[in-house]
């Protein structure tokens, strides 16, 4: 993309009504703009780390053997006053009512309306197990909306639900989305570290949160060191393996990992003293397993292997897809700006022309603008007529990863340079080398 | 996919409630299931279609140029306070308070709100040319929903919107979305005629609606049959030639084409008679340029050359991406189910295995399958202990473009059926050359 044909309104000014950084950021870059309290546009650039995080969610899940489907975001009152959750679901939920005067909501979740299809159509036990999940947009009319996308009254969530004949089968569910979880969030550069959470309103069993630490958290957190070593890293994983994926969990919930909700102390003082850590999290995920809650309520029943009709092992897992632009930037930002990791960066590179008008430097970024384009990599191609200080602070902000400049006396050189946002270290090197580099580092991530 | 584990409940039987072809088989095959009235979940089979056509609507729009982004289902309404409309739409407007007693609506459109995001980031001409577009579920609340995704309540749309200096501009913008718009529907495998539609209550000069074909259209058309040969086909355009663009519009709109609301009975007559056609037709998007309509209501200026405000000229220009998946079907089924063109189908392909548990059937299956996979394409490997009959049934139903029959009668012989779902036509051949043909197809279709 050539900067001059795009829409990317960065602005110079921090906004006066954004509280952390992730927000501020944001709005700087020019990737939100607010429509309402708590809900917002995104504009082109926030849309891409959007789609990019969409992206992997769904890679995962799929490979994990989830099926993907979408389900609306209205629904009918009808079905939640079958769960009996259309009285005890507070104002939060956004209610109203349809010309024909039928009693409608903005789903703020859906496990009724999925354990209606579920009945609908599944009779037998033979049909299981089965996980079904979609990326939808969510509404909870929060009281007071804050931190930008973070706690958004409209928010991006997937939501994925499975379908069991027992609890062992449930189980194995809940850690099939647990390792699915690890790969995922991994592949957007974020360490997110499964803590036993509470069950809260929805009801459950078994239940971890994942929480990205970072200053601006909203959950004091109480943890294990030895936690933050633990990689999921590229080991392969058979996802229909019981013994695999529960090994995954328990190497991923031995040691002490919990908010405040669930914090004991007693427990935590056992943890050597050197390795206990204090310190805030950010909620970026959770898994709950909560048994025939939604199935007994709303008669989702398959018959057994004997004929016996019971009800299904159910339980919902969550990925806050849109409030993760947030909790990444929190995690990835210096003074300057916003440091994106590879593996959900809006543009893999970003090029700067340092003397545009100049036919050489123009010509030089063109052809390195093609060559990273034939390679199937996305740059960002800075040819506005504007001093490099400014080039150099946009990119800053906007914090693609890797930056390759362009200017007159290096060209004399046969050299353009080649910028590490993260480090700030750059190299000089022929345009051909330059390009490679970048391709290899993003053969490395998979994309 | 093994459709054993795979989520598509096929009906049996026409449910009673669908009145036409589209809405039954998308009900029959197990591709949505109503949620409320006009409110569908978009089952597995029926999403996937969903965002291959989508796609297709991606790269089309970025191909011309367009810039992506997102803005929320949720409007505030006092944008459209500001430009008048708030009054002027009608109960198809979905109105409502959030718990703060703020007037809100579940937004049908978005000029109002794309005028905003210009008006508060663009303040010069040469920030210009600039389309903005997004992909988002709208809501209007039909009085009677029906004809299942054809008419729904909640919908999803792409409504693209551009910003221009000065007419002729604007004019170039509308004829890049009418090359963009003939390209996207081709690539699904339909023909949809450009027809001068009635402004309607937007307010518009120039517009054209897509007209696909159709018996259970909406919408009665009047033609020159002598369109319907006109094939926009591989050809290269550039996208910033206003004479390629020009021309392009003027061959695909110099012939009548007219639907009922602007047919004009005299002019008709100057169409020889042998050429005269009246049928039915599905609109399946819009283009309109309505000029500083909004600009001029909510201030959305540049300055110009001489540093002068000018009020930019804009458009709206819309496919209605999930009733897409109705007109498609419309255009391309026979009494036995769906007949998906390449372009949009679910699955590349599907594999029927006649003997089920068979060792030698089972293996040459699974090959199939895996060989299909390595080359990037999908088949759906229908794997349950089931008569022949009834997977053919299930298969034709569905409409996968091609199916390769696997049995154990012509396994001794070393060959496979490759069958066309259109045609009915079927080949023997060895396994290879199965997969290899079906590669060949794919590939020419550019997917």
């Amino acid at each position: 993309m050539r900067l001059s044909r795009y829409f990317m309104p960065v602005l110079r000014e921090t906004p006066a009504e954004a509280q952390i950084v992730s927000h501020r950021y944001m709005l700087r870059a020019g990737m939100i703009k607010q429509a309402a309290a708590g809900i917002y546009s995104w504009l082109p650039l926030g849309y891409k780390v959007l789609r990019n995080i969409e992206k992997i969610v769904h890679e995962e899940q799929q490979r994990a053997g989830h099926i993907p489907m979408l389900m609306p975001t209205l629904q009918s009152a009808d079905l939640w006053k079958e769960s009996g959750r259309y009285d005890a679901y507070g104002p939060e939920m956004l209610r109203f009512k349809d010309r024909q005067d039928r009693e409608m909501l903005y789903g703020p979740t859906n496990e009724e309306m999925i354990t209606d299809i579920f009945r609908s159509h599944v009779g037998s036990y033979k049909d299981l197990p089965m996980t079904l999940y979609h990326i939808q947009w969510k509404f909870r009319d929060e009281m007071r909306p804050r931190f930008g996308v973070m706690r958004g009254r409209e928010f991006l969530m997937k939501d994925g639900y499975n379908f069991d004949l027992t609890k062992e089968d449930a189980l194995h569910a809940y850690n099939r989305h647990l390792v699915s979880y690890l790969r995922s969030y991994e592949r957007m550069g974020l360490q997110a570290i499964p803590m036993r959470a509470d069950s809260g309103p929805i009801g459950g069993d078994d239940t971890h949160e994942f929480l990205v630490l970072a200053e601006t958290g909203e959950s004091e957190v109480f943890y294990d060191a030895e936690i933050t070593d633990l990689k999921f890293g590229d080991r392969a994983i058979d996802y229909d393996s019981v013994e695999q994926c529960q090994a995954v969990l328990e190497e991923f919930t031995s040691r002490y990992a919990r908010t405040d909700e669930t914090h004991d102390a007693a427990l935590f003082e056992q943890v050597p003293e050197a390795r206990r850590r204090v310190a805030r999290g950010i909620e970026v995920g959770q898994i709950f397993y909560f048994g025939t809650k939604y199935s007994d309520a709303m008669g989702a029943t398959v018959t057994d292997e004997t004929g016996a009709k019971v009800p299904v092992h159910m339980g919902s897992h969550g990925i806050g897809v849109s409030r993760l632009l947030g909790a990444i930037i929190e995690a990835n930002h210096d003074d300057k700006g916003i440091i994106w990791p590879e593996g959900v960066t809006p543009f893999h590179c970003g090029i700067v022309n340092l003397k545009q008008g100049d036919a050489e430097a123009d010509a030089a970024c063109q052809a390195l603008y093609d060559a990273l384009n034939a390679l199937g990599l996305e740059s960002l191609y800075d040819d506005r007529e504007e001093r490099a200080g400014a080039k150099f602070a946009t990119m800053d902000l906007i914090g693609l990863p890797w930056r390759i400049t362009v200017g007159p006396r290096g060209l004399k050189n046969g050299v353009v340079e080649l910028t590490s946002r993260r480090t700030g270290e750059s190299e000089e090197l022929s345009p051909e080398v330059a390009v490679e580099k970048v391709a290899a580092i993003y053969g490395l991530t998979q994309r």
